[in-house]
């Protein structure tokens, strides 16, 4: 049960290391906290690698990414696979700039990821190995949708085939799959989209989820997804009038903090494909 | 009218490339998307560079700026001006340190930017090549008031005859000019230099409403400017006696969201000279 | 009186240079305007030294460090300390890695420091030259409790006296020190460790405080130590049920904005020893 997962978090308070960008890092490190995690930071490659050896899980995410923190990314990984901890790879941007494309596809290349998040188009340049986005958005062309849902959960399928990893596509219908099995996850809200960070935040929480339930990362990272949209359901019939995107920022955040097994079990709207 | 202006950008939603300070950064990125545009951030040279070319905006704010960042801030906006693209400059603490004044003053030199926007110690020390303000604040002895306004508004239209620029000198009293014409005005709350940021907030959002107004680009910006302040003036009236700066940087965003075009009309407190 | 220490951060309003880490440097910043003081933030080495001479106070807190920062720590530093401002160091994660160890270490020696603020295990990792503990976050073993009090206040003192520093050990119970007199102070709530960043606002606060009261610096870092934990307590009572983490961040900076000297007063809770 997805219920279980979150407790299971919430029992082992896995320490998760995330290097991330420093646009949405604080909520990063709140949802981590809400979602009953512990977050650290640390970017400077020496250090990185270190502290990756305290941790249970590394969360790799790309935007605002530097050569020092590339560095720092390989450097990380490659101990954090070596402790057989959780790495997970969110691939900010990938498509919209040389720079980001490769070096998620580098990170692939010398990490083994436990699991790969991302929005539709990121995903689909990482499987084609270039791409043109426009933005950290996900353009619309790529949507998952009920007209193209046989193929793209196939599709999510073969990647996670060919990489090894549990892939997260993420937007208005999510999939989660591994090679075999993909959830198809219809929680959450459009509004969720003018809120900064909320993929980075689920990502975060994803690495938690997974490292916390090691023996069922699947169904772990679909329970992530579930609680995240949930939560911002929840978070919006707690909204004012005059509240926007500021605000539902944080009820989102506050209802993961109050999250419970059964909400989550109750609320989690999905079926297995 | 300022709310058409307000109208383009919901309907553009421009992507605004911003190389900006940690510090406020998150709130930049809410703000730009309660106006309506969709913001991206990218500081590493090379990728900042192919970034900007799928951007309509380009927004360089050097506070918390490094030798990296304003090796991007040059590259980037050379290739945002090659491509036309707006380019807006916030010289955030420039007149505070050596390194800042003299980035300012480079990157106008090198680059031709369509809008600038400080408060009056730092425009101040744009024009004259060097200052002495005390931090990232305005000193009192520069701030507009009734006093000095004609003085002042001569000051702005002089700056913006030599540059090319707008300029948007923001304070208590607010002047937004080019060379011809200065809006004067008088939305926005003291309270608001409380919370860290507005300023920032108010960048980003001015080059998403100049990249949206591109054949109106001086309305567009005092547009944005008056939209800050009324929302400054909105937000005040939702808060708990309980409640202080945090909640109220929550409520201005929120305010930014929920603003209407004919909110804004109505609101808009100016006259132009 | 504690309330006074505040009414001169309101009086004065310190300008606080802080090197801190992007984490949560945001919610610094709003802390420590709504404390009274004014926030600026410069790492590039250069300008952080020049910015320094600015300030009132230096708050450097190792949190996300890198080459880059480590530097301007040090340059800041010693010109911090060259002018005679108020210099605080915030050791976050000491003990966890080497670099932050030896970063925490190399600062103490080169420069000297009016106020060490960090929880149990990262003092004691300055204490012993190095340390084991697992996260940000102090260990439970290293924890003040009732059991250990004598000793704690002893140890404290005794790091006191051998730094010539004020010490700030926080945790469940705070501890306050100088050679001679310990601050046993009880205000704050559980909830405040789940939200990141409260140890690094404090520390923010905690400089803005002891640079505005240098006649009398450990009073005016127990008055803020007990504020903080106070605010906790306040914010909390403005919680809905539905509320977590993330609005009790804002509730608790809410609180410090409208903190009163009156309200310092009668709500600190501490004996001296």
């Amino acid at each position: 049960m997805l219920g279980t997962c979150l407790e299971n978090v919430r029992k082992k308070s896995p320490l998760v290391h995330n290097i991330t960008n420093y646009v949405t890092v604080n909520d990063v490190a709140n949802a981590i906290l809400a979602a009953g995690g512990s977050p650290i930071m640390a970017d400077e490659p020496s250090d990185a690698e270190e502290i990756t050896k305290i941790c249970n899980a590394l969360n790799i995410n790309i935007g605002t990414l530097n050569s020092r923190t590339i560095d720092a990314m390989h450097r990380a990984g490659k101990m954090s696979q070596k402790f057989g901890h959780t790495n997970l790879l969110d691939p900010v941007g990938a498509g919209a700039s040389s720079l980001r494309t490769q070096t998620a596809l580098n990170l692939m290349r010398e990490i083994r990821f436990d699991v790969i998040r991302g929005n539709a188009s990121e995903i689909k340049t990482l499987v084609k190995g270039s791409g043109t986005t426009h933005g950290v958005d996900a353009d619309k062309a790529d949507a998952v949708s009920d007209d193209n849902l046989d193929y793209m959960t196939w599709f999510v399928k073969d990647f996670a085939r060919s990489t090894g990893a549990v892939i997260a596509l993420t937007g208005a219908i999510d999939l989660v799959a591994d090679s075999e099995k993909c959830y198809v996850i219809r929680n959450g809200r459009a509004e969720m989209g003018r809120i900064t960070g909320t993929g980075c935040q689920l990502s975060g929480i994803m690495a938690a989820f997974a490292a916390a339930n090691p023996d069922n990362v699947l169904e772990a990272c679909a329970a992530s997804v579930c609680m995240m949209g949930l939560a911002g359901e929840i978070g919006y019939t707690h909204l004012q009038p005059y509240e926007g995107n500021s605000s539902y920022r944080n009820r989102i955040i506050d209802a993961i903090y109050n999250m419970t097994a059964d909400t989550l079990n109750e609320g989690a709207r999905y079926e297995v494909r």
